[in-house]
């Protein structure tokens, strides 16, 4: 009997994306909808990458090395060698998009059955790439309370079985904006190497910093070099998204030469992409700076505004662009529905991302959302008027 | 303990990419290589997709819809309406290259340990795939002698079996440049039916149809609608390998519901190669007329070229752009290795596929190759003699 697969009905639509179509209805009955659910930012891709492409010489778009482009492996290779990641370009395999990365690690290491156990809430589409795996996900939880730091150490202990094969981190965290530091990843790098586990360590939001604090990528912890598998993208970086350039990183040959064989099959990364992601490794400081100072204003605005709101919890988030908020309703997902089908302010409403899709735990998350703070400062402005708005009217609302 | 995954060690390594480190260091040593073995031509991309890039006016490149931008699915479906077959944009996944559309669909209606049958020798990637979805792969074999035609329906009704899910066709045919005929479909259409299996149609080379020869859709058998899952490409029509954009299209709105899920995962395909897609499909009929005169040219130099080799057979493709050739040889794959490695005719070899990587059944195709005829007359000209002379001289020459 034709019958869609297992891993067709488990495969989760995405947290982020399956209310997009009650945005659209929304659009199409002339509501303007402030997009604060997904990490699409607004800001300017570095023209240096535009114009590249602007000036595209070829004129047959060819299949690339199915590793990517041997110049932008080099260059890519300097990049992690100035931020002081002692790594060459033999130890990167250029993928379609951070998601593809996770995919051909996955699928490289985890046999069906196997366990990897990620701190919750996590990126929501790492369900989505262990089911692909056939792998199953155990979670430790973080919590709000707790500002989302990393679990104690004792609680991945407790979840370890003899399954295991790996801990996921994403640093600085999507979707809770919590940088791990130093002494929380070396800690972690010890039952890493207690376990000879995988770590697989998703840095994609490495530029995004604040406050003065430094990233520490796992690719520094020492002893577990041959344990740790990097998950990189240009998509945030450079505000280049649709690119769909990433990487995967490691020092680990057979895992590299395994995901190659992945690699080869799906032939290439985008050729036209990789030009892009290429010439953006060139971006100024300036840049940088400007997008920096940018994101700042945009946090400190959005977490007081939120912090003002009766009933909401919103911690400061130390990088990335996003902030795990909690609201004073029965049911996120309910409430992000209402949002675009019942209620707009002066013709606007926003679109949230319910929480309770990034956790793996059912029944948590239910009265929290993500937020992502990647609209200018006079959107957000309004943005957080409307959530004001229909926070107090919501007939869902708990306090 | 760290260990490869299963799949890891399984998904074999490229027949068409394996070879690239002897090629590349046949080059280094000042040696021509001409790639025979890789189905890159070397025909212009339509100017006016290279124009639509190069006028690219956007200032972030953002993701686009998981499903593939509104405007290319909307022409999309045009352009098959076009061509008589009656779907429309709902029917449409746009997806990353024709790969992931194979990758999409098998995640999406295969289960562990399920079976899928294909005539060998295929392209070979679809066994890589088929350990990702953790599938089993049955063949039929298709022989040089009755030109690659589709075997028998017995012999496709003797590998049914319980776990037997679906038939995977290429047509025309990826590697034996066989295209299959109405009747023959019809027939193969009949044991869809009578076991509802699926039928996966891979017509990436639909245009390459030679000798006055019309293609036939599957999408146009009666009776098996919601078993039809239709893989396409913009890489070969187009010329535009590097964009990385192809297609599901299925009017079973169960499985484009579930390969979307897979779909929201990878956030989107490439932003440039749909803008570039959606540019090309509105390529001339002009520009098709000579790249059709180009291909029957080149196609009809090589196949004289080499049935005249003493102990050479090379069937006459009527589709795609590639043959399989028996050659007088051990081992096709150390003679191709041979010619990388230890061959030269005044400082030029040529680059083929070994046939063994296109079969399933082990020791089948280790006499045969692949050749991809997409250089220009000039290059195969040069291609044909050096291989000629190294037929002459190669060690283990059985006749």
């Amino acid at each position: 009997m034709l019958q869609i697969s297992d891993k067709g009905k488990m495969v989760p639509a995405s947290p982020i994306r399956k209310l997009v179509p009650y945005a659209n209805q929304a659009k199409e009955r002339g509501i303007r909808v402030f997009h604060l659910n997904i990490g699409q930012p607004d800001i300017r891709t570095p023209e240096i990458a535009l114009e590249v492409i602007r000036r595209l010489q070829m004129s047959v778009i060819e299949y690339t090395d199915s590793a990517g482009n041997h110049t932008l492996r080099s260059k890519l290779a300097s990049y992690y060698q100035k931020l002081g990641i002692s790594i060459n370009e033999d130890n990167i395999l250029i993928t379609t998009g951070g998601s593809e990365a996770i995919l051909f690690a996955f699928m490289s290491t985890l046999n069906e059955g196997d366990e990897i156990i990620i701190p919750e809430p996590f990126y929501a589409n790492y369900a989505a790439f262990a089911v692909m795996a056939g792998a199953k996900i155990k979670t430790v939880t973080a919590t709000i309370e707790n500002n989302f730091a990393l679990p104690a150490i004792s609680e991945f202990e407790k979840q370890i079985t003899p399954r295991t094969k790996g801990i996921v981190i994403i640093n600085p965290n999507n979707p809770t904006g919590y940088l791990y530091s130093q002494s929380e990843l070396e800690a972690l790098g010890k039952i890493i190497k207690k376990h000879n586990l995988y770590l697989y360590s998703d840095e994609v939001y490495r530029r995004y910093c604040y406050d003065g604090l430094k990233h520490f990528s796992v690719m520094n912890l020492k002893g577990i070099e041959e344990n740790t598998i990097l998950f990189d993208s240009m998509s945030k970086r450079y505000s280049e998204c649709g690119i769909r350039v990433g990487a995967i990183i490691s020092r680990n040959k057979e895992i590299l030469n395994a995901a190659l064989k992945f690699g080869m099959a799906r032939l290439c990364p985008p050729a036209l992409g990789q030009i892009a992601a290429e010439a953006s490794l060139e971006t100024t400081e300036e840049y940088f700076h400007n997008v920096y100072e940018e994101y700042i204003r945009r946090r400190d605005y959005m977490v007081e505004a939120l912090n003002k709101m009766p009933g909401v919890i919103c911690p400061t988030p130390q990088g990335a662009f996003y902030s795990i908020v909690k609201l004073p309703v029965d049911d996120s997902e309910k409430f992000a529905k209402w949002l675009l089908e019942e209620f707009d302010h002066n013709r606007q409403t926003v679109m949230l991302a319910p929480a309770s899709g990034f956790y793996h735990t059912p029944g948590l998350g239910k009265n929290e959302v993500r937020i992502a703070y990647v609209l200018k400062i006079s959107d957000l402005q309004k943005a957080m008027e409307v959530l004001d708005i229909a926070l107090k009217i919501y007939p869902g609302r708990t306090e």
